[in-house]
């Protein structure tokens, strides 16, 4: 008996974000543990599975971790194929590695296979560069979650140069908005929230920290949507004529080539 | 005539971490400019495309930026359809938005496709949880390249709480190691090195901060590589007997579940 689980990024929405190695799972599978934010589309490629709702959003826990844990468990032990799907990326915010650690501490084969997580495809989709040679040397992504309760440091996340994409971030503006402000980030620093990042549905409302949380309310933000916090969440301005609190950068002169 | 221009991440290295989007835009190419670092098993998708090598590794500037760029519209001005190939993702330590723009500048049609990056499909092929529930709330990727001349904080950096993911940091260790420390993170914080992450020829060295560079010599570390620092990158210690510097992390009970 093969007794395997993948654990599997099904990406951010768009299901032709999707990798080619999710696909093979999912063809493989003989059970599919799916979860709330995973595009159901995706389930094309497994037709012949048995499909479980293991959806988990934050707030309502409607399936108890340790009920999705035991339930794959089971699965693997009868000698079946069990793909574990999440939004995203299994490893970013998803809970991945400890799934990994807990079905291999019980002689569990897994294999984990990335997706593209949503901070990344919703900058993408809005033309936003979370990197940009002479702006932005790198980018943090972060939950604004409270079920984790490790440090985090807003002075220092505020101060490291870096664009912020924050996730899970839409009932804590408030508190994002304020934490960032303590630790020094500028008034008028630009703010993208981007809401089901590569779907149809998308939505972005521009905005800037000091702004942010009464534009979110006026544009009806809803999860899940990531905020992406940085100067080069202004880039696009210019195409999209914002409010003129919002500074367009400058970016690399196409003259010059 | 169609002059599109699609910029594609061809993922980290394993032709099956490809999208199945990035694998539509290869089947319509009829030319695919590929970067130094794609992996040329990709080119399967696209076997009547014209097929041009335009590498640019950091230091060898084989092929000028502007060459690319002049490339790209000519053919899209051809009507041909153009697929950009870059590793892993075009938007991430990629000129991805950068190119972008130049192009829709001048008229051209652009879309990006996302792909998996390399520092978050090194770490999950090293059984690292970047983001871990009660040790890392985050993650924050940064490029170590010269050639950007934005700023970066390495204080902030270090006292972030984020799991560290550096790029093209492989000739830099002994900068990147005092940067840190003088930033104030501890000497023996856990060290992954990462050398062609997700492809078969991966090696991995686990080390500290103190050790790193002296650890990275002796494993003749080469580029591509990424280095991920933080506490989580200990987290796989305990099934790999690594030296007795490095602590494994407390890690959830599976007791408790």
């Amino acid at each position: 008996m093969s007794a395997k689980v993948w654990l599997v990024g099904a990406g951010p929405g768009d299901p032709e974000l999707l990798t080619l190695k999710a696909v093979r799972a999912l063809r493989e599978a003989d059970v599919v543990m799916i979860d709330d934010l995973v595009n159901p589309a995706v389930l094309e490629h497994c037709p012949r599975a048995r499909v479980i709702a293991v959806g988990k959003r934050g707030g309502c826990r409607s399936t108890p971790q340790a009920f999705i844990h035991r339930l794959m468990l089971r699965y693997a032990r009868q000698g079946k194929c069990v793909v574990r799907l999440k939004g995203g990326d299994p490893c970013i915010f998803g809970r991945g590695g400890e799934e990994a650690q807990w079905l291999r501490e019980r002689q569990i084969e897994v294999e984990l296979v990335n997706g593209i997580t949503a901070g990344l495809a919703g900058a993408t989709q809005c033309d936003i560069s979370l990197t940009l040679r002479g702006v932005a040397r790198g980018v943090t992504l972060v939950t604004a979650h409270t079920q984790d309760d490790s440090e985090l440091n807003w002075r220092a996340l505020s101060q490291g140069g870096t664009t912020l994409v924050i996730y899970m971030g839409v009932a804590k503006l408030g508190e994002i908005r304020q934490q960032l402000l303590d630790g020094g980030m500028a008034l008028d620093t630009p703010v993208a929230m981007i809401e089901n990042a590569s779907m149809p549905c998308q939505r972005e409302c521009r905005s800037n920290l000091t702004a942010m949380q009464e534009d979110a309310y006026s544009f009806q933000l809803k999860s899940p949507a990531i905020l992406v916090i940085g100067a080069v969440a202004a880039s696009a301005a210019l195409q999209q004529g914002l409010p003129a609190s919002v500074t367009p950068l400058p970016l690399p002169s196409s003259a010059a080539l």
